[in-house]
């Protein structure tokens, strides 16, 4: 998943300022008075990982009782010096650029598809965002219990074409999943490799500071390699400054996201057991978050000596071949371990050649990361499954492990739930309506909840409607510096913890089970006047507080 | 120094082919039948560390004896597989983004003044250049021996300001210098702590297999970062692809240049003794090649945990001050070194103001990296006396050394020497003219030369020109394939050998005196129709032979 969308800020084209937000460019020491709209849109192709932060969309009669967090005087980042943070920020851009912490610049044509050209450090917060341990700790220990709940939920065949058979008709993406997966039934194919690299999404509730899930990533989870870096980066950052700040560097968890998704996805390769093989990590055509995925590809090479290589879609459906073996061929190299950097999204799938590609790839014998079955757990109507009651209690035993998992479920109901609805037109602010089908696509907020529902109502077809209903969250929120293109800007903003973990089992071997490292994005949680969300989001690391 | 032009390439412009060079673009396979006019002239701010080839500036009517070189098969990159270099070239261009081996493009606006936005992959040459070692053996040994012969010059007032009082008259920027080095001998300046970090650059002579010495930088020697790294891409790229290519990654000297550019600097640091104190680098206010110096500082601040800050000229004049005690403070900083990556060029002076911040830096006690002296003893002219008779044998006792110097001079003659004005006359197409100013400008070549020097002739200004006569070198060429804003392209090049060497002295001991890594730097050795000369050099390095 590539969620950042990066764009360019010429040195002296500003649009016409509406919030009167400085932005203060590294260059020329101006603060631009700026409007949010500066800012496009942050958006991930889940589109609910990136809920709106209350105020934006809050309807201005609909005045919601959030109560503004004091921070504390440590992280009360406005009152920073402008000079200390000009400083702070030309080291970080340093750091940034000779540490490979960069993503191509939309602005350059051809950023996405040539490495090394049209570079630009990534988006950053400057300083790590607090977050407090008690909750950190039990977004870890949820991590080797989701990645047992995926695996055991992938096994049954008959819940996940169950689950899913209305999304099938509401969301032709879905459909062509499901068929892929019935077909793997028809021909009993086996996966005894059975490899996952997830990322579960949280975010802490204002009121409560509960950790709620927002989603759980099974297919092309990103930011291993480079929120990996963000960490190091903000480490160094507190160790030159740190005293100043009040802050200390060791308050902030290690990250080795990336070492672990190598180390995972070098183990699969070994569990395959075929040295001349090679892994396939399946690309976009164009991907401006290349650098990410290079640097697993480097670990795998200098730590492990196994080589990697990139093809589309595309490029399989023409190159690939299956032997009577099993064994994938992809332009003369078999292949041990298929790792996903691409196919979540219709998107990625604009001729049929891409869907024989992603069949062709599922009846091979190489370890798919992750397997259609795994691609389909990670779906939001699973999730939604899951949360109901009694569902847990069909994969796992463990009394506490439910309890767990349960706690940090966010509110997620389907439209043919009468109660719901009706909560949903009586209080829509406390509710999100979202698109059912994968791929991102715009939410509902506000009064247009109450509105979209009476009218499905009136049509008769809130069944078959292409939406769920999902609790609003109302997330903390924080001071922040965020860094872009050059520019930083001091706002408030809101924070979304991603926990990394990786899963390996082959036959009953369970090979590896654990987190593995985290990936903080924070971003600005205003709006501009016209109530339209104007997210910035950027890459971050957690402060324990 | 910063000697290499950037430039950008978009993906489909091409301007119009006219020698049918063939430029392939990593991004759509698609070879670009391109002109070299697709490349910028590659200029140094010392012109003749870039002499031009001789079949680039020829006559037509002239055509010297020239037996093109062949090729051993190992290095006969032509016969490469297109394939197999797209495959290297994508991965030297994913190794360059995640290590750093970057500048900023020119292309973009604030590259030069903000990090981390519109960063390219520095220009490289995609494999190392063949070497003879027993030449490269000789400009490692002359290193210190160069080092030395800097230190004496400098110390002989006389000698400088006698070479120079001609230079004075006809250079303006020359002028300036030798004002400040005479003030300072006024007032009796000591300079006790001696730093110097100097680039010999050479070529090897065609025919002889010579080396022959092109100029000796003793300021803002560039590249110490980056030479480096090219070094580290060249390893790593015969390490992943040696076997195929027949080349073997050892056989490329090691290359330390940032560390020991650092280690310099440090021990220099440490000479003054001040905990407090801060190397300042002396920086232009646009500065593409920005991450190459900030290399050096990560490595003063990883290693020796010494704090670097960044000055312009006019900067230094603003906020700088000399304490009673001769401490130079500057924005309320002490400064220890003063390491100057600006200030070698006329147009680093576009006021009054530089010139005073350069007086006041001189008038402290900070080291200074270089002394005016220092400075002044890297002049054409000094180079010129230096290979006249009888001039080594003032600085240096050894007779051994002062044989392996002279091995090494070309050629270099002022106009009041008769007998060379008639030769040049009589073969213009064996001398070059060059302007002896400082700061670059455009050389003579071919017919010209002889059209110059009777011009001179006939006025009667031969012995005031500001002009010298050098030897016309005839550089080895060999095959190269030369990577520019991720575009490669075969080419016969030309390669020039820089030797850094590291110097320190503090009153009678000397604490440092030793080669100090190297820089390859590989250009085209073809032209356009036009005879005008159109360079495109890349970093490279050796690979001994």
């Amino acid at each position: 998943m590539y969620p950042i969308e990066l764009f360019s800020v010429s040195k002296h084209t500003v649009k016409e300022a509406k919030m009167g937000a400085v932005i203060h460019c590294i260059a020329c020491w101006e603060p631009y008075k700026s409007p949010f709209t500066f800012f496009p849109s942050f958006s991930t192709h889940r589109s609910h990982s990136s809920p709106l932060p209350p105020k934006l969309a809050m309807a201005p009669s609909e005045p919601l009782s959030l109560t503004p967090v004091q921070d504390s005087p440590l992280f009360d980042y406005p009152r920073l010096d402008q000079q200390l943070i000009h400083t702070i920020a030309y080291d970080a851009l340093v750091w940034s650029s000779l540490h490979g912490l960069l993503v191509g610049d939309k602005s350059v044509q051809r950023s996405g598809s040539v490495p090394g050209v049209g570079l630009v450090h990534a988006p950053l917060a400057l300083l790590p965002t607090p977050f407090p341990e008690k909750q950190w700790r039990e977004a870890n220990e949820l991590a080797p219990i989701f990645n047992e709940l995926v695996d055991r939920v992938s096994l049954d065949a008959t819940f996940l074409q169950e689950s899913l058979s209305r999304t099938k008709k509401a969301d032709e993406f879905t459909s062509r999943l499901l068929d892929i997966h019935s077909k793997m039934l028809q021909i009993n194919k086996k996966e005894e490799i059975r490899l996952g690299l997830h990322r579960s999404d949280y975010m802490l509730d204002e009121k409560t500071k509960s950790l709620l899930q927002i989603e759980l990533n099974t297919i092309s989870s990103s930011f291993a390699g480079l929120s990996n870096l963000v960490t190091e980066l903000h480490r160094y950052i507190l160790s030159r400054h740190g005293k100043l700040l009040g802050l200390d560097s060791k308050r902030i968890p290690a990250n080795n996201a990336v070492n672990q998704y190598a180390e995972a996805l070098a183990k699969a390769w070994s569990e395959y057991n075929n040295p001349r093989a090679v892994i396939m990590i399946v690309v976009q055509a164009e991907e401006r978050n290349m650098y990410d995925q290079h640097f697993v590809s480097d670990v795998l090479r200098e730590k492990y000596n196994i080589t990697t290589i990139r093809k589309t879609l595309a490029e399989v459906d023409h190159e690939g071949e299956i032997l009577p073996d099993g064994t994938l061929f992809v332009d003369g190299q078999a292949i041990s371990v298929i790792y996903f950097r691409a196919g979540y999204t219709p998107i990625d799938y604009p001729s049929e050649s891409e869907w024989s590609a992603r069949i062709l790839m599922e009846q091979s014998s190489a370890v798919k990361c992750p397997s259609i079955s795994y691609h389909l757990v990670g779906t939001k109507k699973i999730q939604q499954e899951l949360a109901k009651p009694g569902v847990l209690e069909r994969f796992i035993e463990n009394k506490e492990e439910i309890a767990k998992l349960r706690k940090c479920f966010t509110g997620l109901w389907s439209l043919d739930d009468s109660n719901i609805v009706r909560k949903a037109i009586e209080r829509p602010e406390l509710f999100v309506m979202k698109p059912q089908r994968e791929g991102g696509g715009n939410n509902i907020y506000g009064d247009d909840v109450r509105k979209a529902l009476l009218k499905l109502q009136k049509e008769g077809s809130l069944e078959d409607a292409a939406y769920i209903l999902m609790q609003r969250i109302f997330p903390s929120n924080s001071a922040a510096i965020l860094m872009r293109n050059g520019c930083w800007h001091k706002d408030r903003a809101i924070s979304e913890l991603g926990v990394f973990s990786t899963y390996l089992r082959n036959k009953d071997k369970v090979i590896m089970n654990k987190q593995s490292g985290y990936l903080m994005r924070t971003k600005i949680s205003s709006s501009d006047e016209g109530g339209v969300a104007a997210g910035f989001a950027v890459l971050d690391s957690v402060y324990l507080t």
